[in-house]
């Protein structure tokens, strides 16, 4: 192509090149309705009796998970899906002491990669926030309901469902009931021909397994999509020659490297574990999950799983929990399993989760934004000066650890982008900017 | 047919037909295999990680509800369909004083049609029985468990889903909101064409439409098995063409004969009287459930209806609720709407049921063992000198209140056989024996 040497013509296409420049910013900016603006009331999702056609939401063509509908169904789930109750039992909630800190909202953070300061109550929003509880100490400081969620509610937390798997996959090794170096195929026969043949336990827990698999939300070809067909429980199409179920699947992941030198965010590893911890304890995860915890503490509500054609919990990412109840069990975790004086399970199962896992396999991960964060037993460590640690879900679900400060952050959310890389930058530093205000409150 | 005159050839006739006829008394008693040998865990279903294919069940080809599976699966409605919740909220709940009576498991009834008499607890089993409480003076005197279901777990209630709506209608026309003078298209204009059209909400209530309608769940053809598809949450198959949704099939309910005259046990009514209820009240059945009983008399569990694909609760039949709630809510109406002091709705609510319907009426439809009984409201009334009523569910369910006993039973089961004629030979006498024991212990 010839180079234009006319100056006009020049300073022309330099104008219509700045002119589609801003017009991208713009959109960029635009691209999503803000939190206000996709409110689930103001678009009347499933309302009415029965709903007018355009409002109706289903899990069969995906529809209810697609942006602004998704801020509707992350506390619907059990409307579109079979599920799994997780039962808190039948004993009267726990009671949590409320001390709300009215100067939150006003504190101020600086957004990774910029310079401008942002207020604590303008990130929530930013962040297209469902729900948000601090605990300091035990004590509630602060606590808000946005969009679709209530008290009453549950949401959908994602991806932060490997952390609960990863909990009880750290007290069964505490307890000995779960030997960490052993080869998966020990609890589980059925994976002697997968990745899963040469992998340890460890390797599982720490996502440090090398498979020939693929995350990528954006590719519709990516494994993840083989994955979750597998899973879902609704009857496959008549010419479906694929695996039936979560844990056929994963039988048929195959190896591609080396295990237990890079750490590889995959949902299949949690299945696996979630495998493991059923085949280890002779119970489901759902009712591990409600013996040894949910029915434990107090909760108020009971939670639940999404499960596959065969009545398996997808513990790689389909649970579902109210907020209060998710901070009682990040303090549960803070206190390292003592409740009210009473030791749950082994403190160093716990310990073991805090310490962190390898840097350096973290390093080799594409996870630019958590630069010196490791896994470990299915938890993200900030390895940071307050020794936090995080349970993270896709679309901005977190529990947020930070024992230094004596702090437990739930947020629950439905953010437009499911990577957390798109709400890190106004989330993780306003996180800390809470915690540093706790410390120095002491 | 010439008749055989030769007297050893005739003797031999006879003997066949006698043998064919004790074989098949016989395959008759054994065509179901007892309580005992249909428990739940002799099966194993759904049990392992994953549980093997013969032990899975699914909602899609009917195999969950086929006895013997039937058993389990009423505990597990949710795992296999969409469901919507009724919440209890968030408090602790209400304490039940026990009186435990250990002398009803020895009291004996005669069955109808029978001389030999039975023992309480033999009923029991004959009756496939899931959960039995039995309340008197609002003090639970007696409480068991079988099969799949335990104190922390919720049992489909089947048709008794339909008392509950009643309930709720009769406790909307005490308050004034819901006129049941008024033509039913008043209410939900989109059954004008429907032969609902010129009945009143009062002929829905009590079941007195004249609907040109099938419920013979015994033929394939019957109505009933299209209603059924219509509220199916699973995807249609690509060449289906009916109505979508429970709503969608009430417009098609064509009429037959004239509205008001015969009861009509048909669940299309219970669905029609739902739409009514959610217009009137302007919320959906669940969330009134909640908001006007399940919320507010310190329930155990929250419940749960299935939905269909709009996520509309069928309230025809897909209740789901633990047996000691169903026993609160069962004295809540022995108390006429007064819960320790406090009156939750009219008195006239619950009066307006218990003082019975038309029996004329009743006395010209098909329940031949109920004979001289009436339908209110969606319940069932004796007309009996206690003045007992009930809700009542196929495959034997109840709750059963006696208000002269001061009794409140709820029974929930897993009878092989859907209609409850199958089980009230040996259920309403004994319900009958505990009623006068309770009065003449008095």
């Amino acid at each position: 192509m010839a180079i234009t040497h006319d100056k006009s013509k020049k300073s022309f296409t330099l104008l219509i090149l700045l002119a589609l420049t801003l017009q991208t910013m713009a959109q960029e900016k635009q691209k999503f309705l803000s939190a206000k603006e996709s409110e689930p009331s103001n678009f009347g999702w499933m309302e009415g009796f029965p709903p007018p056609a355009a409002k109706v939401l289903h899990s069969g063509d995906g529809s209810f998970f697609k942006f602004p509908a998704i801020r509707y169904s992350v506390v619907h789930m059990r409307e579109f899906l079979p599920t799994i109750r997780v039962s808190k039992g039948l004993k009267a909630p726990s009671v949590m002491t409320y001390e709300l800190d009215g100067k939150i909202d006003e504190l101020t953070f600086t957004p990774w990669n910029t310079t401008k300061k942002m207020t604590w109550e303008e990130s929530l929003a930013q962040n297209y926030t469902d729900g948000m509880i601090i605990l300091h100490k035990g004590k509630v400081i602060y606590e808000r309901y946005f969009g679709a969620l209530t008290e009453t509610e549950v949401h959908a937390v994602m991806s932060l469902t490997k952390s609960l798997n990863g909990t009880l996959a750290s007290i069964l090794v505490a307890e000995g009931t779960l030997d960490e170096t052993k080869l998966v195929p020990f609890y589980v026969p059925e994976l002697k021909n997968s990745a899963y043949a040469d992998a340890t336990v460890r390797d599982v827990m720490d996502m440090t397994t090398a498979l020939n698999y693929s995350e990528d939300y954006a590719n519709p070809n990516a494994d993840v999509w083989q994955f979750s067909n597998a899973g879902n429980p609704l009857p496959k199409p008549k010419d479906y020659k694929g695996p039936e179920g979560y844990y056929e699947y994963l039988e048929t992941v195959k190896k591609q490297g080396v295990h237990g030198e890079i750490f590889g965010y995959k949902t299949v590893n949690a299945d696996a574990l979630g495998w493991i911890i059923a085949r280890a304890s002779g119970k489901s995860v759902n009712e591990l999950l409600s013996e040894r915890i949910w029915s434990k503490i107090g909760m108020e509500q009971d939670a639940y799983y999404q499960v596959d054609s065969k009545g398996i919990a997808f513990t790689g990412g389909g649970f579902n929990a109210g907020l209060r109840d998710l901070a009682r069990f990040g303090e549960l975790l803070r206190k390292q399993g003592n409740w009210n004086g009473e030791q749950l399970f082994p403190a160093k199962a716990v310990q073991d989760i805090a310490r962190g896992g390898s840097v350096a396999a973290f390093e080799k991960s594409e996870h630019p934004g958590l630069k010196g964060w490791s896994y470990r037993n299915m938890w993200w460590i900030t390895e940071n000066k307050d020794g936090a640690y995080a349970a993270r879900g896709v679309h901005g679900q977190t529990i947020y650890i930070d024992p230094f400060a004596e702090m437990v952050l739930v947020r629950l959310s439905s953010h437009p982008v499911a990577g957390n890389a798109a709400n890190d930058a106004t989330s993780l530093p306003a996180y800390q900017a809470v915690a540093d205000y706790l410390i120095n409150k002491k």
